[in-house]
């Protein structure tokens, strides 16, 4: 079989090593090239003795320099850097003809000054954004298989806008009454050095963050308000817990009038049936972070509430597996015509 | 000073051995029985090594039996023990002229009804009901001074109701629009041997439980209806995270038209300004586990969203103290006429 | 391909939910049985959410029964059942024709009076002694391949026989210098409903158990002794740490006189240089846990301290794969013929 | 009573915070003066929001200098700062009469030749060092009462100190055959900014490190000679394991010849039988780190392993309690004639 040849940029970061961690068991990848600045000149398994004795250990990082990762003859190449950097990087990729999976945010948000307004700066690449596909397979599976450019999802946009958007799209919820509150484990907040994520700040701690206006928000609402066919607003709290990975999703929603449990049923298993990540455990199962811990599935639950007559939705899934590298690289698969699964 | 003679009933779990370590530095208690069936017979520092050397470790556990407990000379009676049974101990003692301080929910809902409905059995002693006093020092201080039965609220609503009744008093919030979200350390889930709760399963793990009418909302409503004069309802999801201790709990609610952050401050002020417990952090700073653990301190913190138009209310505590031994302990101060703050 | 029908008994545990985790990915195996007392009538994935959407997840749990086992064509059985009851099963599945992998202690010690000595019971089934095979494929490979009942060794073993066995078989070490410390994740006390192992007690704790005499002892000192070709005896204190998974284990030996750094690193590069599962780091850098959970490798590092003139050696595995279910696979793909990393 | 004017110099570490907290409730102390570059202009709380509404919490940071340092007030300084740095501050401050506890290493080895070697750096105040004393109350207390200059020792070296000194004085044990493993919680890493103390690094991971030649082998290697009178060599393997506080250490050792349990039990019983702080388990009981976290106590227990002839001693402590912050206001209380439990 042809292998594809990849590349990884800025895989100093979690999301960089847990791409390269997948891909060492991809059956259709060679990895051509891993870039960081801190690691140029070193080989993975230096940088990460677990990869000892896997396949691609011994590639070397060079620095992140799009020359580079063009001589290098990646066709296909993943951009784990910080948003605004991303965007440099991706436009003479693509003018190069390679095709490009970005998970940063550079290309999630479709306005720019919707951009501009969640991230502080006025966006690095609008030409873009047009050609950029959401990489969400569950609801753009066909386009993605053609595109260029993927803006894969971040982690707490996926836990949030899976189970959202089939209820959003038959009509079956009050827009105006979504309340969501997710905690994410530590990884989320990315390998730097800060004193605020250190083991001991983190461990027998936990707190909400970034409130009122979290910038996932952006990306938040713009699917959920393409789903509801009318701008969405929503209350987001986001919370730190103690945990490695996995993020914990649980929304509180008022049905319209007359729609019950088995409406918000039907309407999740008719969009994720078939679905080979999304794993529906129906009313009476609620999802659980360690059953979903390295590995791509997002697990949903949801409960009616008869006091209230709201709905309570729950969603599990690793960040860095469905919330970040798995779901890229499940991207990759459908652009390459592979079987969805492969690596995860 | 004289010394008041307190008993602990049903010491084998967190509440009660979290009882035994705050009043052995009680400067006016004297622990004069500690009672469990599981352990009677031996000392306090042989179940509890890290009790050594501290005052009271050579008390020896008793069975749990209330002759034995009137017969110890104990005046003041802490009860750790499970809902129903805490009433049929609440009943001789009260007989025998002792004032209790009942930290299950036997004595929290006023209406019997509605301990039925949610505890799935009958009142075990309804007649006792009008004179308990919910022991929520902040909402009811002047009528726990005199009070022979104290029915000490639970952890999870302590957490709730301190940040939201002075703002449904004075009607700044639409009680309809409540919604909440509760995480918890393990040690709520109390020392009982099931695999649920083995090391294993709780750590790297998260998930809601008690979806969607956890047995706290009879209690968390009662109060949350008394203080806006009309029946409330909520929606409420507690969910288990991997600490020892703590609870953080994040509000959302809409305030009612017209009502902005500042009246939500000012009310919150004006209700817990001179509280010796409830330090308000106001809209800069977020409460934290790590700053309550092992004090008897509530952190109450809220945000305006502009966007929503919704508050979004932060409270964070330690669970077994301002959520159990320590509010009662709080009581107990107040009973005796001590300054609030002995041992806490 | 031919698969090969396999079954495990004793699946409510960590040995055997792990032996499922990897069993699903092996591309030899039909998974023709799990068997449980407490699960039987349930299929995988009710008990094991995590597995939903996985190969075998359908697979219904019977009853632990031998004729149930046989009965139902599985040819390749793992034992994973608390150490005596193993060997009631094995007697009658050798007697029915099937290879038997056990993972408890009954056919681990050679020696049956050893075993009572530190088991505390009469050997089960001493006849079958002779025939076992120590499941250690680094050492007992060419053994394993014809064999017909595998004792797959101890975690702490595991960990302790593989560092020092080259260095006592070329008589480098001082046999009566070892002192062994080990740490090991909750997981290896099993799930079992103990107040011991639960979240609250286990985390933000440490403690040594077991001392002086922890019953892998037995096992350890067996293998050692047979490579020094003498009695050996050794200091061993094992510890809990809060750690779902891993063993790390430091061991401080006296070499023989005239031994240095060059001949402990050239015996163990002689011993382990063309090993697909053991990991050599040399003096320069330390195995960490993290590196190996969720895999089958063992990391081993050393240091010479001049000042005492004794080496340290350092190893760490994952208690449940190298040390258990990895193990016990690994000596099924030798049984079977199969590449040894199979699934691993 | 009259208070004493307290400093704490280098307060933005665990150390330092550490010492806050606990003197907030010292019945003696009036803590005129924190001081850290970093934090200069804040006060208490708002560097440790934990601290809101306690004693002192309004004090105010200023910049570390000597001379600010003198002009507070201040009659007796606690230095929490780096090894080098803390000799800069007490040479001025001895000099201006004021009495110090210096946390760090600077003052704790009595020979220069050994602090250069082990630190790699010329002792930056020699001259000092005849005068100080080593602030461990259980062997020097009479010299602590009237010291200027207390060296407090080492977390690591006061869970090794402790547990041999008695039975080397008394030459029960063989000094070459000592070998010691540690486990400390992440706090003794310091509040650093630093990739390796992340959350997601510590967090299931455990690792041995600095071998073969810690830093603190120079003070425990002291303290060991002095008592057994002759030169003391020992092998130490200290390992980080995911916890915040405490320190648990395993010693092997050889009795000499004749010697067995029962000397060892009466040694240590008449070493530490009336210290308040020294809890000893005897040979039954081992000791585990929650039992002395947040607390001064260090629990020692000891085992014989008549297999091998070696004692293994066990103790446990707080880091950063009796390994730091507590045993210097020990040494606190014993200069000023204080009760020694004082704030412990």
């Amino acid at each position: 079989m042809n292998l594809e040849n990849v590349a990884v940029v800025g895989a100093s970061g979690y999301s960089g090593e847990e791409l390269i961690r997948l891909l060492m068991r991809h059956p259709g990848v060679n990895l051509v090239s891993v870039t960081s600045r801190q690691h140029a000149g070193k080989v993975i398994e230096e940088v990460y003795p677990r990869f000892r004795g896997f396949k691609f250990s011994k590639v070397q990082f060079v620095d992140s320099n799009p020359e580079i990762i063009i001589a290098s003859g990646a066709k296909l190449i993943f951009l784990a850097l910080p948003h605004g950097l991303a965007a440099e990087f991706a436009r003479p990729l693509l003018k190069a003809g390679l095709r490009v999976i970005d998970l940063s945010a550079d290309f999630r948000i479709k306005d720019p000054e919707v951009y501009a307004d969640f991230y502080g700066e006025t966006h690095p690449a609008p030409e873009l954004l047009s050609a950029s596909v959401y990489g969400m397979p569950e609801l753009y599976r066909d386009r993605i298989r053609g595109a260029n450019l993927i803006a894969s999802p971040g982690c707490y946009p996926t836990s949030i806008i899976l189970p959202l958007v089939p209820l959003l799209k038959k009509q079956l919820l009050d827009p105006k009454s979504l309340v969501i509150n997710s905690m994410s484990g530590v990884s989320g907040a990315g390998r730097n050095a800060s004193i605020d994520f250190l083991y001991v700040e983190c461990n027998e701690n936990a707190r909400a963050y970034g409130l009122p206006r979290h910038r996932h928000l952006s990306e938040i609402e713009q699917e959920l308000s393409f789903a509801a066919g009318e701008k969405v607003r929503v209350s987001f709290a986001p919370h730190l817990v103690p945990l490695n990975r996995g993020i914990l999703t649980t929304i509180h929603a008022m049905p319209v009038s007359g729609i019950g449990p088995d409406e918000i049923t039907a309407a999740l298993e008719e969009a994720y049936g078939d679905e080979g990540f999304v794993r529906l455990l129906g009313t009476q199962a609620l999802p659980e972070i360690k059953n979903v811990v390295y590995t791509n599935f997002i697990d949903i639950g949801w409960k009616h509430d008869a006091r209230t007559g709201r709905v309570i939705l729950n969603s599990a899934e690793d960040n860095l597996v469905k919330g970040a590298a798995g779901q890229a690289i499940q991207s990759l698969n459908i652009m390459c015509g592979w079987p969805e699964s492969w690596a995860l």
